[in-house]
């Protein structure tokens, strides 16, 4: 089986929502697998020194309306939520303490917060509300809370977050596919090109 | 006939040249038309406070490959020019005293532009090389020199500039499709559906 997609992300980008929703099926009509790769966005703010983009004149307002239309062009539900931005650090941690275990159910955890957050408004910076989450999945919250704050996840997180920077990222959702990097959902058809073609 | 597309742009952006490539005809499917709109993408650039794309770390060199990549995609010439930025004032003054004159004139000269810029990498900044683009087409240079230069043709291009920011131009191409704002190339499949729906 050829190279699975890489899918770098934060659970606080929008378009990484966006993208969670329709990368899976897209790999799988080519063959491929997806490997979900949470990371840090604040760290790429840092580094390329940009604001984020619903504090930016005018593109802040039509970010605001373009999250949600681009979400009813790809059919996928979504609510702006009460509170952005927010803490995706312990979501983060979760999601590779869970891909230790069961790498299937981590993706489905990955899905379930994407989800919660940005189409049900759900605060998922707050501990118990990701531990919900994760306890609807058949997930013990006794076992992930205690693993999240060990420190081979919390490195875990620091490299996931190096290596995605290092590879180039420059924002969210980030994919590396057979070694071309492709930013922003709206690559999607041009990673649909690149599966059919081998490369353009 | 529904009313015609909006297509704000400046010469020296290239995701407007791709777009300038695809957008006529796109519109014509729908039985619709273009309303070119060049302007001077640098104040927007003011207000929003964003530096050039290609200047911030991470994603100036992401950019470089997406632009050539993008222009695979679209099937689109593109080579990325030796001069970048450099001063669009009389290309896009040229562009509305030819519009005054003859409106599918003034279109073939901005297609003309764009392309001598971004596929030739000619420096369109320079007077003689835009003289020398239009005469090329047909269009008397002394005319069109003498054009330019008029009061009423600065005073356009400032109301023009002054019109897009304030329908919202956050970045170029800029679009805008029975009152509804699109920014970026990659938009034109939602416009695309926007115009096949009547919105969604």
């Amino acid at each position: 089986m050829a190279d699975p997609i890489e899918f770098y992300f934060d659970f606080s980008s929008p378009y990484s929502y966006l993208a969670s929703e329709l990368i899976d099926d897209l790999a799988a009509k080519y063959g491929r697998k997806v490997k979900w790769r949470p990371m840090l966005l604040g760290v790429v703010f840092q580094k390329t020194g940009q604001p984020l983009l619903v504090n930016v004149p005018l593109k802040g307002e039509y970010s605001m309306r373009d999250f949600s239309r681009s979400a009813r062009y790809y059919g996928v539900p979504f609510k702006f939520p009460a509170k952005f931005p927010l803490s995706t650090l312990s979501a983060a941690r979760a999601y590779y303490w869970l891909h230790g275990q069961d790498c299937q159910k981590a993706c489905d955890f990955a899905r379930a917060m994407f989800r919660a957050y940005w189409a049900d408004g759900r605060d998922i910076s707050d501990m118990d509300v990701m531990l919900d989450i994760a306890a609807s999945l058949g997930i013990d919250r006794e076992a992930l809370s205690a693993g999240i704050a060990t420190p081979e996840i919390k490195e875990r997180l620091k490299v996931e977050t190096e290596t995605a920077i290092a590879r180039g990222m420059c924002g969210a959702p980030y994919f590396v596919v057979d070694g071309e990097p492709f930013w922003g959902a709206d690559r999607l058809p041009q990673i649909e090109k690149w599966l059919q073609t081998g490369g353009f």
